[in-house]
């Protein structure tokens, strides 16, 4: 699993920062999530192929998490893209995107298929025998869902000396990676568990960005590997968290705590800030696991 | 007068080229020309204010010469503007524009003026008692115009030698810088061209992008200072440039010629060239004055 942060900045642009944008290398799926401005951009500077991109996921419609989507629609067209896109995001942005392209006629050529999302109860919004991916109602100023992305349990793994011990027959091994009792051919049951091994663990990862300090989401990300979790603002603003419904650091590092997940890392940092080192001072006093996201930091698992 | 580049490629981003977006700077206006995506990032880049910019003329309605629009428009509330902003710009950006907005729940707190186009000839769009703006139609996929920018006359220079030979009180010499002549006490009159000099020549810019060749706009450009022409291709590519919309070097200085301007200024280069000195040496060999545009180049008057 590897995340490659495009941008993680909140609204109010520098000249050298970027607007939220991630992708999610899960068990061969690169998965784009939020699109603000200039992820067209950040997406070349990573090098990351963007024929592989056949899943976008937005989690609200502020500027900052999804004004570069038009762009990067019309750029697949010029690519000469073939492939099928779906975008999964709220209500309003098929109308929105429509509207751009039509003005243009600029329609793509390839199919762009919308899962407008409605619900305030997390549902399961992707899923294929490798991962599946669940929305998480998140508490913002307008309808915004963070998601998760967790891999599902592969095959257990064939033990293959208990396997010669026991005598089994090759065309037995199927069903042992299938998790089945064998019967031998004297009449004796061998469990499984004698046969195999547990099959390496599923990893997770939880984005959550904008949202205030909101502990509903914590059944939907309790144990995920990592948790990117919104820190717009340090404690010593906490006042400007809630009505602009966002959350501290240390909101984040409390959360992460409740939920506990392995990584928490931070992100969405307002551009008051020049140096990020009190976000992790901060969060690390009730979360120590605690990461920063940053421009172009790629981080692996 | 002067220009600044901020982005002048055509659509298809590479990491580090930006599309379609200038700023003007004339008679103390900051006017700003296009707006592909990135041009508030390539804005801070170049250090222009943005309280500064109040007037947005767009071309037409593809995504690398206005997709980077509602992000300004975004930016500009969160960074607390109250003077109005006004847009200039093919018919439909007023409800794309406030579609975008919408969903966002993100209207501004300024006042957002649309000045939507249609006409199919060139017309006034804007004037005040120093500048004046025509739009120049072009000829592309879809509506598009061009721009054409031009300082006013200003008063004529007194003459002040003169006027004191004549014995010419001062009371006259708002009457003079305003061409009129003077009829002295013992009652000859003294034409103004005694009295005073020209003003200085009027400067300006026409903006033509994208355009195939075209020679209805000779007429609206005729002797402008400084012509931005599109040259999305080089001639040995000629037989794309009509069918996409575009022009070739080759035929940007052919109208530059036939317009009689003074500098020709080449952009929005397909991606497919790596060097652009083929430009300049195409355009050359039929307009000598011509110049290459570049991101974040400045050309000034």
């Amino acid at each position: 699993m590897k995340l490659f942060v495009l941008g993680c900045y909140s609204a109010t642009p520098r000249a050298y920062t970027h607007p939220t944008a991630q992708v999610l290398d899960i068990k061969n799926h690169l998965f784009l999530i939020d699109c603000g401005e200039g992820t067209q951009v950040q997406l070349r500077k990573q090098k990351v192929k963007f024929a592989r991109i056949k899943h976008i996921f937005i989690s609200h419609l502020h500027g900052d998490h999804f004004f570069g989507l038009p762009g990067l629609i019309s750029t697949f067209r010029l690519l000469g893209r073939e492939a099928p896109l779906h975008i999964y995001g709220p209500k309003g942005i098929k109308e929105a995107i429509t509207l751009m392209l039509k003005l243009g006629k600029s329609w793509t050529n390839y199919p762009l298929i919308f899962h407008e999302l409605e619900s305030t109860e997390s549902e399961c919004v992707f899923e294929d025998e490798k991962v599946e991916v669940y929305t998480i109602p998140l508490d913002h100023r307008i309808y915004t869902n963070g998601f998760l992305f967790r891999e599902k349990p592969g095959q257990r793994k064939l033990n293959v000396e208990a396997a010669e011990h026991y005598g089994v027959e090759t065309c037995y091994f199927r069903n042992i990676k299938l998790g089945k009792d064998i019967t031998l051919d004297d009449g004796r049951v061998i469990s499984n568990k004698e046969l195999s091994f547990d099959p390496p663990p599923v990893k997770s990862y939880a984005f959550c960005s904008d949202t205030r300090y909101n502990e509903r989401i914590i059944p939907v990300i309790k144990g995920v590997d990592w948790l990117y979790h919104e820190a717009t603002f340090l404690d010593v603003h906490a006042d400007l968290a809630s009505p602009t419904g966002h959350s501290t650091a240390k909101e984040a590092a409390t959360i992460a705590k409740k939920a506990g997940v392995g990584t928490l890392i931070l992100g969405h940092y307002s551009t008051r800030y020049d140096v990020l080192e009190a976000f992790a001072e901060e969060a690390a006093e009730i979360f120590e696991n605690t990461e920063l996201a940053d421009d172009g930091k790629v981080f692996e698992y």
